[in-house]
Order: C-alpha cells, then sequence, then structure tokens
C-alpha cells in the first residue's frame, strides 16, 4: 500500500452492498480501508457477518459515532434510504462521499417528497449532490464532493437508452423497460417476499407501476430529450442472487434502423471500459458480467416494423451499486477508471 | 377403474411433455394407460427413464411399432416436431389425436414452411387439426379427430388478450410481449445451452425475433382481428424448471381504460374453471400455478396515458402442454373438463 | 363431498405445513375444511396469503378463538413448537388432533426439558400421544387421540434404520445420518438465514450436535433396540425448495451383508404402499419423491469391509410432514392409509 | 506487463476449468497467456465460447497442433481424461505442464488400470508427475516439470485428513467422506445428467462406491499413514454452479478431543494463505469460499463420545481445480503462492 493510500469508511458494511464495497475495496490499489461501520452489529467482527472475510485482518464494525473522521478521507455510505440524509448531513465537509442510497438521486424536491413520502430532511446537499451515472456525467463527478450513486434499474435502463434519445433515434414517448432482477438488490433485511421459498423456482412482476426507479429513470431521460418524459418501467424478481436485465422495447424514428442504433451505441462507448455492445445477434446474458461492473448490451430488430430491442445486463451489485460506486471515486480522485474494477466475471 | 376405461397411448413417453402426460393420466378417472412409447428406449421400465413412476406396475416403454393399436382409443402425441407430422399419419383412423408437437398448429401451409424449413408432409392433416386453445376453440375440439395442442408461449399469451381485442379495447397493432419461460420447456435433450451450469443464476433473451411460436401466437390474433397481426413476442429463459409468465405491453383504445380491460376479462372468464383474474393490484407468480393447469391473469394501468399491463402465468407444461392436452381430450370425449385436472400449485 | 365428512379445521394454515395440508386436504374424499386458523392473518382470504388457492372458495381466516369446535371432527395443529402445547391443551376433548409441531414427540419430560429449555405445559398430553410414524406406530395410530407426526429428518432417518436395527444387521453404536434438506423445512418465518441470497448457490452444515431432531432420532432407535443410543445426526441445508436425503453410514453386524440389508427392507416394506426400495445401484433422488408421500430407500455396499450405504429421500413438507399427518388421520379414522395420498411426484 | 512474462498457453479454454484458469491467469502480474485452444472450436472467439471475455482482446481459440511451442513456457492443460496422457507426451520437453486432467495423479500404474480400464499410456512421464496438493507437496513442486493437480474432492478431503493422520489423532481406518459438489464439476460437456432440470430443486448421490477420486483420496491418505487405507468416499450432486462441501465423520484415537484436532489444523496451517480454520462452532460454507482458491475448515465434536466432524469448503473449479493450478504454477517458478489468487469471494 503506498503512503499515499486514500484512507476509506464504510459506512453500513452489514449490507450487501456494503460487502461489495469492501470486497472491491481491499484490492484497491489506492484505497485503505480503515473504517467499517454497522451500528446494530457493533463490535462484532466483520468476518463474523461476512465470513467471506475471514482471516484477512479486518476492522471491527463500529458505530457510526465511533469514526474518528480526521482519519478518514473518503466515505462510501450504504445506509437504508431516509436515514441517509440524516447522517451524511451530520458529515465533516472535508469528507468524498459516494453515496449508495436514494436520498439524493431526484433532483426536484417536490418530485422526491411525492415519491418518498416526507419532506427531503438535507435540501441543501440534495442540491449539491451529482449524479454518479459515470459515463454521462463524468465532468460532474469529477469535480463534486458529493455523488448520488444511481440506481441498479435506472443505471442498466439509462446506459442503453441516452445515446439513442440524444441522437433523436427513438420515440422517447414511447418506451417499455421490462426489467429483471436477482434477489440481492432487495438487501439482506429479512422480509418474507425474500425468503428463498417465496423466490426459488418462479418469477412475477412486483411494484408494478409504483417502483421509484421509475422516476429515477424519468428524470434522466427527461433531461437528456429537454422535456418531461414518461415510460413504462416494469421490474420482475428472478430466482438468482445477482444479475439484472433491463429488455427494452422503443419505437424507431423515421428512417432509423436498429442497425443505426447499434452504430449510434458502438460510437458513443467505443472508448468506455465498462460497456460493450454484443455482436449482431448474440443477446448478452447477466451471467456474463456477474461480479464485474460490466454493462453488456444487445440491439436487435424487431418484427414489427419500425420497431427496435435493447437488452442491458449488469451485476446489480455492482455496476448497479458498489462498482459505478468505486468507479465513480475514481473519477472524483483523479484515478483510472478502471482502477480496482478489473475483475472477470465468475461463470459458472 | 370404470370398465368403460378410455384406453390410451402416449407416444413420446421419455420427454418431459411425456412424463407429465402421464402424471395426469394415471389420476384420470376415466383413462386406462395402455402403451408408453419411447423409441430409444423401448424395452426399459418407465421407472427407469423417471423415477417417480416407481411402484406404480407401469407397461415396459416400447416402439411406436410394437403397440397394437386395436387396443387402444385415444393417443397423446409428445414427439418431437418434424418427425410428428410423419406418425400420425401413419396412425388408424379409429385413433383421436391430442398432439403436443408444433406440428399441426399453423394453418397456412406457406407460414409453416417458411417457419419449419421445408413443405408439411401430412397436408391434408394439417388443415383437418383443430387448435385446441380449450377457451376459445372448445366446439371445434368437441367433435375433432386431431387436435394441435398450443404451444406454452402462445396459451400464456393468447389467453388475455384474445377477449381484449375481440372487445376492441386494444390496438392489436402495438403489442410487446416479454415472455420469461422455465428451462423444462427446452425438453430434455442434452444440449449446451439447458445445462444447469449455462442456465442457473443468470437470465438472457434467446430466439430473439426468430422463435417459431411467434407465428403462432400471430396467427391466432390475427384471425380474432381479422387481418394480418404482427407482434413483439421475446421469449427469455429463467433459471427454473417450470412456469412462464407472460408480460404484456398494451395500448388502449381511447376511451378505454384498465379497469375496462379487467372488467372485460372478468367477464369472459367467469366460468372456465382454470382460468383465474388476480385481484386489483396483485401481480400472479408462476409458482402459484406450478403443476397445475391454471393460468392466473393481472390487469395494471401502466403509468404512461393510454396504456396497460397484462401479466399472465401458467405451468408450461401443464397448461402450457400436457395439462392442456388433457383439457382437450376431455372435451374430445364429452367429459367434464376438470376431470383429472383439479390438482392444486405444490408451493413451495 | 359425501355427506359424512369428517370436519377439519387447520391451526395454522399461513406456514408453509399448513397449506401443504390444506393442499392435500381439499382432494381428501372424505374431508370438509370447515375452518382456517392464522393469529396474525385473521381476516384475510387464504387466497391472499397463499395464492395457489385462488378460486377455490374457501373459508376466511380466523382466530383460534373464533372457531366454533362444535363443527369440528378433527384437528390438524401446524403452530410452532412451543406454544402449540397449550393450544391443544384448550381444545375440546372430542376432537381428533394430528399435531405437527414438536412438542409432543419427545416422552421423556426431562429429555424434553433439555432440548427444549421449559418444563412441558401439558405433561397429561405428552404422556398420551402417540408418536406417528406410521409403518411403525400403525396400530397405536389407529387408537390415539392425539397423535404426535414425526419430525422431517427423523422419519428420513428412521424408515431405513428401524427395520435393520430390529433384525439385528447392523451395529446401532456406528451411525452417522448426513442429511440433506430443502429450505422449507425452516418455515415461512422471515429470518437472515432463510433468505434467498443467504442459501442460493451454497450449501453447509447447521444445528451441528444440536439439532433437535436428533433426540428424537435416537429415542425411537433406543425403544427399537432396547437401550439408550446416541447416533451421529448432522443437518445440511440446500439450496432448493422441498426435498430431504438422509445418507446414512451403518456397520454391518458381522456375517451381513449390504444385500441382506436389501433383502430386509424389501421385506419389511413389500405391502407398505408409501416406502419404495431402488433397484440394486440406483440412489434415490429428492425430486422424484416432491409432492407426495412416498420414501424412496437404496441400499449400497460401501468399499470399506463390513460397512454399507442407505440413501433415503422424501419431500420434507409431505412424508416429513403434513403427508404423514394425513396418513395418520386416514389411520385414526379407518380409511384406506393412500386415501387423499396418491399424488405422483412433479419432475421435473 | 513486465517484459520477463512467462508465456503461458491453456490447452482445453472451451471447458469451465480452462475459462477458470484464463479468469485468474489474465489479472495474474507475472503471466501472458499466449495461446488458447480448444480443438472443436479453433478459430472462433474465445468471447463467443464464453461471453464474459468480451472486449478483452484475447487470442483466437486454435488447435493443440497450431501452437508454435517455441514461444511457451508454460502449459495447463485441461484436457479430458485419458486423451490427456498422449497430448502431453507429444509436447516439447522445455514445456513446464500443471496438469488438471486424472492422466497422472495415480502413481501406481496398477491402480490407474483398474480404475481408468486400460493401461496408462505415458508410464514415464506418471512416474515423474508430482502430485500437486500444494499444502503438502511443495517442494516437489517446486522442482518439477509435470505437476498432477489434485481432484476437488480428493482437496477438500485431504487438507483437513492429513494433518490429523500425520498427528495419529484419528483411526484411518474409521473414515467416513459425505461430499456434496455443485454442477461445474461436471464440465461443459452436454450430458442428460447435467441438465437443469435434472439437477434443480434436488439431490442426490452418484458414483456411490465407484467414484475415481476414491482411490485418489486413498493414495494420499494410505502415504500418510504408511499402510493401505480404504475410506468411505460418497458424492452428492447439489443445485448450484459451484461450491463443494466435505462432511467427514471421523473416530478419535484415545484420548484425543476434537479440540485437540482443532488445535493441530490451527498450527498446520497457521502460515498458508489459503486455508483458514472457522471459529469454535461456526459451521463453513461454499459460498463463502466462491470464487477464490481459499478452504475452509470447521472442527465440531460428535455427541457420539469418541467422535468428531470436519466440515471442509472450497470452491471446485479454483481450489478444487483452477485455482490450486495457478498456486502450483506460482511454486514452479518460485513466486509468491499468492501471486494472483488474492480473491474475495463472491457473496451472494
Amino acid at each position: 500500500m503506498a503512503t499515499d493510500a486514500i484512507r476509506v469508511a464504510i459506512l453500513g458494511a452489514s449490507g450487501y452492498t456494503g460487502a461489495e464495497l469492501l470486497r472491491v475495496l481491499l484490492r484497491h490499489p489506492r484505497v485503505r480501508v480503515v473504517a467499517l461501520t454497522a451500528d446494530r452489529k457493533a463490535g462484532e467482527g466483520i468476518e463474523t457477518v461476512f465470513p467471506q472475510f475471514l482471516g484477512l485482518g479486518l476492522p471491527r464494525l463500529v458505530t457510526i459515532q465511533e469514526v474518528d473522521w480526521s482519519g478518514v478521507d473518503a466515505v462510501f455510505c450504504a445506509l437504508p434510504h431516509g436515514t441517509t440524509q440524516e447522517v451524511i448531513a451530520g458529515l465533516p465537509t472535508h469528507l468524498k462521499i459516494v453515496d449508495l442510497s436514494a436520498d439524493f438521486r431526484l433532483r426536484d424536491p417536490a418530485e422526491y417528497a411525492k415519491w418518498y413520502g416526507h419532506e427531503h430532511r438535507a435540501p441543501k446537499l440534495q442540491e449539491e449532490a451529482v449524479y454518479g451515472l459515470t459515463e454521462m456525467y463524468r465532468s460532474g463527478v469529477a469535480t463534486a464532493r458529493l455523488v448520488a450513486n444511481p440506481g441498479c434499474y435506472p443505471t442498466s435502463a439509462q446506459l442503453p437508452l441516452l445515446p439513442l434519445l440524444a441522437a433523436d433515434q427513438i420515440d422517447p414517448d414511447d418506451i417499455v423497460i421490462d426489467a429483471k432482477s436477482g434477489v440481492s438488490g432487495a438487501g439482506r433485511a429479512a422480509k418474507e417476499g425474500s425468503l428463498y421459498c417465496e423466490v426459488g423456482e418462479g418469477t412475477h412482476a412486483y411494484g408494478v407501476g409504483s417502483h421509484r426507479h421509475g422516476p429515477e429513470i424519468e428524470q434522466i431521460l427527461s433531461e437528456t430529450v429537454g422535456r418531461p418524459i414518461v415510460v413504462n418501467f416494469t421490474p420482475h424478481l428472478m430466482p438468482m442472487n445477482r444479475g439484472m436485465l433491463s429488455s427494452i422495447y422503443v419505437k424507431l424514428k423515421p428512417g432509423v434502423s436498429a442497425d443505426d442504433l447499434r452504430a449510434t451505441l458502438l460510437q458513443r462507448y467505443a472508448d468506455e471500459p465498462f460497456v460493450q455492445i454484443t455482436s449482431q445477434g448474440v443477446a448478452p446474458q447477466t451471467r456474463h458480467v456477474r461480479g464485474t461492473n460490466a454493462c453488456h448490451i444487445g440491439v436487435f430488430p424487431d418484427r414489427v416494423k419500425g420497431r427496435a430491442m435493447l437488452f442491458s445486463v449488469i451485476d446489480n451489485l455492482m455496476k448497479g451499486a458498489s462498482g459505478q460506486a468505486v468507479q465513480n471515486f475514481n473519477v472524483m480522485y483523479g484515478l483510472p477508471e478502471t482502477t480496482g474494477l478489473d475483475q472477470i466475471a465468475l461463470f459458472p
């Protein structure tokens, strides 16, 4: 470890995104993890909560109050929605922060209040926060103190859609996003709906018309198009631990073909290390990005004239959460974006 | 067993739909299974091929040639596509036949040739066959000698769509069917793509724009609407043994609401024992129809104005194959349709 | 339904064994389900809690207090351990009861207190209760008012072991039971350890040396042998919904071979409808008894001289719980034991 | 990449162990992968066969004949058993070789012929090969030209057993190894027994008394004890992609306790980076070593006096195959053993 290591604290280390942050950051060549918090498990070793860290000699879990912030440079905040805004509002201002909750993603306070059921409790920070879809907001992230890390569904949907909307190749008013997610997206909370027997050997839609990632998707699409956009976004739960597939059905602008969409995406992402466009006719699979920060996108013509399909896969815990958080961290510190993020997918 | 038992042969008993037929028919009060064929496994006991039949004292597997047709009244044909048409063409004409292959589903010989790569080899039978989506073609099935049992995807898509098209409540030119299937739909053939490690812990679209159930869906929709309809039909493979969910995105005709769709479906299926409309706000789950002939349908408004969503779940091996085959058999013999089909879903 | 239907109440209908009881009893030709209790969900429809019962027109869930016992003949009690004994102690004595909890399985009050951490609160009933491993205690069950339905692990272990111990063919002091269970055995309580992500894609032993089914196994083995027996019983959690496999490693008595064990089991279970011995060389699979009351047992010689192996599979929710409960009920009412229990396994 | 990179070829890159080798070696700081062979897929890009390598700019697949051996320093051979011995016999002798097949694991030619059904076809090489259970045969591996990489089951069983046998703490004649493996151990060959539907939602023993890893385990145990040892080794197939758990039941030598076993293992593996002993009372889980070269071992007393239990988990594709192969490679080249092997488990 270089003496100029960036000293990092992970708030909420006992959840799945916290553990995934730790997995990545422990192998990040410029990072030293100096604090791990988990209020209810404070005092325990992290290897008790997550035995995959057995034998690594890590700091014990502490409460947020116990952290000595003078020895910390940057914070990854993996706390639940709602409490996050108050915690972050109370942190010293010398800290750079990547927040993985939804608290700072919606910019419009009215929109936030509508979807989350209460006024935002840190409106100044909400204004300050930069939305961290790295490939799109890189320059803003570079100078941000607080980055609002995107949701998993929005990431998987926006990466294929934004360049096509920017190029005016698809109709923004006719977009269907049928999204499929592994169960880890629901976190480690003990809920009946996340039990093995409730999820295994079956599938179903959930949060139909009411999932909070809907307005997050629409916010960014609207910004790109320049007017309010509403999309169909329908999440489904899959019997798998991780992985996310967004199957997106779009209407082409007159004279545009699926090949044109493909060309736009190929060009837009030519220099992006984490986004790959699959070969003609190849539908991407979630398992081929498992454990990585990659997004694979496939483009197909529809048999219905004037329409096309996009398939976008990510690992919901990586590009959909902790991986993109580290990518943003790298941008904030001027490091190569792939630093610590060169994992190859674990398949099978 | 009544002395007036209907004597049944299952052709292709060593595949998954064959085994599922056997599971159902062995508990059917009016059926006696008198022959099980499996050319490559002829001579073996069925309990060697499918140990779930251990201890039931069933007839050994034989070749089709070995069957004494004089002792058979009805045939369930669960053979691969392509060879089926020749086998059935060679059967005695006193037999009633439910065919689970795709060979007799498409009525237009040109359409068949286009999608299956060869001229139909039993065009007379193709003309004679009745398409067995029971709830829609009951009267035709009742008098048919040869029923073409529908595909799993078409069944799950047509049941929610046909009443709405018939009622002119949705736009037939703007239908997206995002379908999700368990692996048993691919059969028991040893293919790399069906291996546990290739399917487990992940999901992906397949047969995009090229799956043969597309034209089957369109044929029936077109017939209902009265002109050629093209839909987006996109199948996805799920890491689960059985179950099928079709998430269908539709555009409402002017003045029509999602509630109107729901009312139409409730009325249309009020007397149908196998079709249930879920309560407002309840998305159906494949696991709740596992092992049964049921179809559960949910209706939701879209946040996009003028659009709605339908979710339809079946067990791909039951209502999507063997269950509906028995349902058709019941109709052909004038039996109550639920005879032998009163299973309750195995959950968890 | 015959007018002489036996009127049944299921206490604890919102758990997995409760639902499984309902699945079986709704198709039982002599039973009418007249009451379903679930204290915390009282007032809801059972189809809200378990959508597989949609469309069946069942009674709503009520509290135990709300049940009119004068209209009930028999009770299946699927309540948590500990509270069960008090509930049952308070029931009218005209009721026949099959209890699926562990409360009445251990006969020795001291043993009960040791493993469950408190004195038994209904010691009279504990004395009265008959242990319902049907194949072994049929005559006692036939005249019992209260049957203690065996645990899943004990059922899967005792069925292969008891005849061999009775025949003095194996050493009772050298028995290793390595048991593997699906997750439904842990019930529907929302616990971190039962979450999809904590169970999926992995396996582990649990309750090592401390699982309460250990003394239950030993109690019956000891009774058979005539002196206290201690065995190694080690449960493992499998990433699957249901199914249980006990791999049992035994030492042969001098002069005894694995073939002798097989002969003993074949003879002992020749007339038992639910127990099947697999063919030589065939290891039974849990999936082939899924959803049924069957137990398949395989016998193999060990490469280590003088030792042998037994593999026993059941469905933990059926022969391991609700199926055997109905089997006992049938015995209590003098009905054929297979009444309502003729399911064929759902495979795949 | 340093100019002194070791140039590596992977033979058999289209199988699961080949892909896993590639995943690890591409991030190994001293390795350059210069050739990937796959006879039947020669000419294709590796990303066609394994899309997880999309965008990495890797060499195309070639036949073994096409490899220019003058540019290769070391070979990882991941070919099927049987053909391997002839392929390796034909390779230039300047190559260092780690062979992942079973061809060179058994030292006794008679034993090999007995279990593999033919005389060894490269007996000289068989004699030369060093068995690569790294923690035990490190010095031999360091100077070997050909390393026979151990099987997955033997690795998981030998690591806990060998120190205890060496310390004379357990009875070598009373060992039961109940082993549980994910499906990837069966490789990528399209076999009915590896299909999703044949493996999902169930478990079973296989290869009972006949699995070829039995003699491999016994060979090393016998060598340690100094006389022929026979053990019970019984593999089971789990519905999961990867992971292996060996539950081992042992008899203690007089005066020895489970705590003594634990002390021996703690001391023996104190300086081994890949072997961890879990805390008292903690049963290791396969998911916590997923994707890593780690082995976690738990030790428990048995309730049966004088007996104890060992639970050992590895990732069958890593410490059970490709990870240990790279570990051996590191030893052969005098590199730190953890080079390229510092992965942290992917959980969930």
